[in-house]
């Protein structure tokens, strides 16, 4: 299977579907899927299309250059991917390694569609995991003093492995302004609790001494401020008055699993469009 | 808002976004929604298609005739709507009211935009909530004797009334395979049970004994199978080993409520397309 | 079914077990439930117990007093309630009549134990509702300065029909500090947001502001700060970028409805221990 | 935190709570938790009741017969542990990992309170995650002609390693009636549909034919009647009809792992309590 992928924004106007789908059956595209809807608060148009490229007489590298005609007669952001290019990722953990390893099963079974190209922690635990999937391993401890120095290497491990996304696998360390703007709605995180509750440190502890009912996992862009940025996906499981604080640490993490597990694969199956602080996911 | 709606299925070619689309911009529509995807296994077209009548050239009562021309060239099976269409709806009833006293206020309050023209029931335990809703009643009693008898008066008055849906609100009575052929695709029944576990008589009291851990509910269109029609929604409620039979009735009430309400909008706003003895549902 | 149901709490310690079930075999008592746990992190002792009064030695109206002896050695707090006993409640609503509607049929259906004394609104709209279910109405108009007044009237009202819970059903009135006083853990209030987000005012168009992927509703005891009350239940539902805000808030009414109920529910049959800021639910 | 556990059921009768609790206070326990209820159906009494040997004055070992007097008095069925108990576990796979992974790793994290002694397979693959984690691992080949040597072999080895679970994460044979009776109550099965619905082969298969708009996940203990054994834990997750079949085996896998899990954490912490061909989970 080799599709096309457009997602693309504009404001809306009238033949917008008419020009897109003309300019994927004129060069003898077959379409997938056509998901396009209105924001109806900013008249604003929102669609993924995905398309064959069997057939199609548009060589792959050329056609962004060709749609951009399009895009810019209609003032369109858009974004072309193709549906058999394999991501290039990296995994950032600290001492807590169930999504880590959960992630790494996923990506080995084939279930998602990425290479996880390194793996990189403050703390040494991990290193066990990732050699038994094959995946090297940067051990880099971060302290308030050396954390810039400790970015940069980071940074530079990244361009040299070519990686396309980050994600933060329960990764307890706040990246600077500088790294997240590098790698704008690229780095994924997932945040141990319903957001906007409880945001920073302890959800879990916070959630326990309010009395809470339900707990939850949030996985989404990080952004410049902490765990403010654009949600990807959310899900909960139910507490009661019988589970002690290390009950919910347990259940909760079962949820972070499936959350960020989701958020990744979405974004490697380039599903979601980032729009207005917010996340259009076209499950 | 008046917007035309348009439910299409047909084998997959190249092309027929294009075509679907340049039909509505080449005659002044603006498409609001345009859902499409292609069934894998047979190799079908898909779509719900949303579109603006303000500016649309083709009056409303031609637009039907005249995509009959696209559909025909690509053996479309299509169905053209408005959604500010009111369609009229009758409420069959037993004695267990919940379904039909929660339905009623969804009707009343706008939640479901629908008419109901008549409640019909085999017993008189419901006359006082149609009457409080201002709705007519008919008490039309079944015995094994009068069944057909019965079903004829009932048949008579949804053509009085003009009745395009039918609502089985725990209505405890087996349609006739005449009665259904009459509103194909047009009665929806909720079912106690999670389907196809329990299906028949009294699915509480088999959940029950077997021991599940979650009950269900689910509606369907009905056909001459029993519980055997295309599934439109389904939900489920956790129950425990102290949860009594009484129990499992009562939370499963809820579900009931919210399953059977969620396929009655989708089915007044034009969002199912049956298929293949399935339902697409364009949520 | 005549029980006596004991809920209790006090600092643990050995052969408090012993304790309550001798004085209830003693006396000729049979246990119909034993639901006892430990708060680890204060060394509390909680249990509900339900026996039935079948053979019972002690006459109600005594039972009290003679287990005072037992609490008294243990400084038990505890309240002895009667499973026949019918509350009396007085629902509190605006003009969001969902909750207020639901609540009624499960009242007159039987599904909720208490008696319905009298509503009050401060709109005129929910009278209809009311009547039909045979409940006084009384219409107490509200606005910054007859507030209190107002509320004077409406304490009357309460005593005067000797109400034992009051449950804001979508009332969107906050109470005084000395309003709350007089019935402490005895008001129940539906807050349409996953607390702790989005306490106060809006949380639908706050949740849609910030896309979350799933909204809530609580329901907790009200107590002097909006919305921090002891939280007694919660529920979720899943929203998209499909939904608009009338989605959300459509979505949102269903598990308002269930949340409240259940809440109402427990009270109704003394499941419910506030503790430490928290609520037990001995469900 | 060294407890004793005592699981019970017999026949309902006065005094029952009071003749535990002073068998553990005369002889210096302290209660943890008490969970008692009864079966209205059958009469019969159903109790977990967990207590701390700090200052017990029976011996561990002596316990079980010291209880015994009191057992015979009232016809109880029952079963002591201790928490601190670490209990032998074979797990048998086939080719299908996640299950087994994910176990593997609850148990490693010690979220799990067992030791996986060994893992057995009809296949080679799973060896190299059984070695990752240090666990003897077992090729054992299945055919319809070796079948009964085949378990022979299988036998030998749990009473070997003196296994007292034996969890079947995904493995896609048929255990002998024999088999079966060795570990009565001592096998958990996680069957890929949410039981009854799709007994037997391709559940998924079948869910995707039938057009349901949920699946789900069924953890039970195996009795000679496939799939018809008493069923511990179940969940679901919502499916629609854009999911592809590859997407129902993907998001069931999801439900797969935690529903076995809990089924699996639940009986280690013995918390079940077989009865009437259903269970009891005091969880």
């Amino acid at each position: 299977m080799q599709n096309a992928i457009l997602l693309v924004s504009c404001p809306d106007r009238k033949g917008l579907v008419k020009e897109i789908s003309s300019f994927i059956a004129d060069n003898g595209g077959n379409i997938v899927s056509f998901d396009q809807h209105i924001d109806e608060q900013t008249k604003t148009f929102l669609a993924r299309v995905e398309w064959s490229l069997e057939d199609f007489k548009i060589p792959r590298e050329k056609i962004e250059n060709e749609f951009k005609k399009v895009a810019q007669k209609f003032s369109m952001n858009f974004q072309i991917s193709f549906s058999d290019y394999v991501k290039k990722v990296a995994i950032f953990v600290s001492k807590q390694e169930h999504c880590f390893y959960d992630l790494m099963h996923r990506f080995y079974s084939g279930e998602l569609k990425g290479e996880v190209k390194l793996v990189i922690s403050n703390h040494e635990k991990a290193r066990k995991t990732a050699e038994f999937f094959g995946v090297p391993f940067y051990h880099i401890p971060k302290t308030k003093e050396n954390k810039l120095e400790a970015e940069k290497r980071e940074l530079e491990l990244l361009k040299e492995y070519g990686v396309e996304l980050v994600v933060l696998a329960r990764y307890m360390q706040i990246l600077s302004p500088k790294f997240v703007k590098e790698y704008e709605n690229k780095i994924i995180n997932i945040h141990h609790s319903f957001l906007p509750a409880f945001p920073g440190a302890k959800p879990y502890e916070r959630a326990f001494g309010k009395g809470v009912k339900i707990i939850g996992a949030t996985a989404h862009y990080v952004t410049e401020e902490l765990d403010e940025g654009p949600i990807i996906e959310q899900d909960v499981v139910r507490v009661s008055h019988k589970d002690s604080l290390e009950d919910f640490i347990r259940k909760g993490k079962d949820i972070e699993k499936v959350v960020l597990a989701r958020a990744v694969k979405w974004h490697l199956e380039d599903k979601i469009l980032v729009y207005n602080g917010k996340t259009v996911v076209f499950e």
